[in-house]
């Protein structure tokens, strides 16, 4: 998406390759809202670094990143011997697939790379054919985001006050978002509306991440507390809710996504408020039998008792805010029982959310 | 409540009076959790400053402020003369009631102590008048949440999970606390139980204060982030809801109070778990016909857009969180309706929201 700096205004992508010094590029996510920085990983360590340090995160985005660091691995081959090419592929393999244990994005993209790449015959092919492979599915990963705006756009009506919770915006993908993505269509399209960014404690990624977006994007928009979303509901100032989803159920249609997200669906119910969970198809688990059984992440209690944020004088600093003698809960993520949820914005439409077993083979499931 | 200082357990008011320095001393509460201390105002001026300045915060608090101010002018006056004495009491009266000029505690208070004390003939009885009738207005304060406790405590028993949002311990008022004094009440008859406190943004009330209180109790608690409690009630761990109130319908039972409380009861009531709003009788308004026309003050957008915290090197410090070019929405109160509330825990008993006006009388109301 776009980003203004210095008054001049680009075009981004969370992830790029750059073939000149065969290195993926990286928006330096830690520094955001305040430092907009680019890196380059020199060597395909350096990119797995670069996920597990979270200098790059969300599904799409680290899918892509293990995609091109694949790539870049394969690249960095000097030689024709197939048997030794093959040995350091299963290095660079190993090496990115562990970056992020629990995520599944980056092992798909990996073994989508590498069963592409196996149809070259030299060395020269098989690189040739892992770079373009990443390209494709960073491309795909742009392309569904763009699907998913395409559909969700027609939910966004002019004056309309939305709501959303976390990020799942550009950032978190190549490009454009999922929750975000109907914003930013809505938006090319000439509509106006206005935006509530849930904080999203205890990490605040919508008062960062989801505000820093809509603030390059030139969207209206303002951040409250995770408190305040019950309210404006009730005083009748908030029209519709998308938010994105770190696993969704597709034989129930349950949404598991940040913290939070299950209480802004109990009050949007409350309030007769549409409720949309906005998702590509590689976040859909078509396995797994009832919500209940996700497991739910306890996180450190750092993240609650503190904050990190900007002090006065423009250094990144981490403050105590919280009681020291006493302790945190922290758990990461929660699950949305369907029948809270009005649809499911995916690349293929809109569904309900027990419809999504049904729609299996259109959403990508291979049985 | 018992604070224990450099291993000396001892009790403490949140307010008292020092005769001997005609001083009012008090808890300085901004500097809670990180620091205890207590200050002594020299005189009336200075206490309505620690008003202002929120030294001292919570209506029964603040209301004893008042009380004990007012004495404290009193006292500082010398001489016999009834007509200069008039005049000074009445200039400490408005001092004192411009403090916190939307506060409705201090105003009671004050015309409390003006009222008793004209039942004295010299200065000198008027001046002990005074001073008696202030000590009286504390007592009752503590007296009545003693009363909340004993009703409130009923409801807990062994092994429950307690949810408490922000904080109407016993530092918003003399002693003891509203919604804490049921737990206050319940350990001291030795039941076991946990309790959540709800961090509270954007101004973190119980991750600071009420934290700060149950770990000075010695009472097993967890600070959770205010996107936590609907995942915990969705997983069976949350048993019983108790919040404070700012201000209470009478006529329909409608309980204003920190924002988020309302989500909570919403929450509670999907997961039908019981929620109570402790409240001292003069946080009753029995004159707004509907709940929709209490005004809800909008607070400046930086506490949602930072916060208040201690940095590395032990300082207070405030950092900015959220993304620089944004700006936020920050509502302070919202309303919970009665159909949201199981019960009302007030001195007189615990009752249900739509009995309150039945109850007018033993709740202190004079038409």
């Amino acid at each position: 998406m776009n980003v203004t700096l210095r008054g001049r205004t680009e075009h981004f992508r969370t992830v790029t390759f750059d073939a000149k010094t065969n290195s993926v590029r990286l928006i330096e996510q830690r520094l955001l809202p305040h430092e907009f920085k680019i890196i380059g990983t020199k060597d395909y360590r350096a990119t797995a670094r670069a996920i597990t340090d979270m200098i790059v995160r969300g599904a799409g985005a680290i899918g892509a990143t293990a995609a091109y660091g694949l790539a870049q691995g394969a690249l960095a081959f000097r030689g024709g011997d197939r048997k030794k090419f093959s040995a350091q592929i299963e290095k660079v393999y190993q090496t990115l697939a562990k970056a992020r244990p629990t995520a599944v994005d980056p092992v798909n993209a990996l073994n989508e790379v590498r069963r592409k790449m196996l149809a070259g015959e030299t060395v020269a092919e098989q690189q040739a054919l892992a770079l373009a492979a990443a390209e494709e599915f960073a491309n795909e990963d742009a392309r569904h985001c763009e699907e998913i705006g395409a559909h969700g756009a027609k939910l966004i009506r002019n004056g309309m006050r939305i709501l959303t919770h976390c990020n799942a915006g550009w950032l978190a993908f190549v490009d454009i978002g999922s929750a975000t993505a109907p914003l930013y269509a809505a938006q090319a399209q000439g509509k106006k509306f206005h935006v509530f960014c849930d904080e999203t404690r205890p990490r605040s990624q919508g008062a960062t991440l989801t505000a820093w977006e809509l603030a390059q994007q030139k969207i209206s928009h303002q951040i409250i507390a995770d408190n305040a979303a019950g309210h404006l509901m009730q005083r009748g100032e908030i029209d519709l809710v998308i938010v994105g989803s770190d696993r969704t159920l597709g034989r129930t249609g349950e949404v598991t996504n940040k913290i939070g997200t299950y209480t802004k669906a109990v009050l949007a119910a409350r309030h007769k408020i549409p409720f949309y969970a906005a998702i590509p198809c590689s976040t859909i688990d078509w396995n797994l039998q009832r919500g209940f059984d996700i497991p739910i992440e306890d996180r450190h209690e750092s993240e609650v008792l503190g904050a990190w944020g900007i002090n006065s004088r423009g250094q990144r600093e981490y403050i105590r805010v919280a009681n020291p003698t006493s302790g945190a809960r922290n758990p990461g993520f929660d699950v949305t029982p369907a029948e809270l949820i009005t649809g499911i914005i995916t690349p293929a439409g809109i569904f309900k959310p027990k419809e999504l077993w049904g729609q299996r083979r259109r959403l990508g499931y291979a049985d």
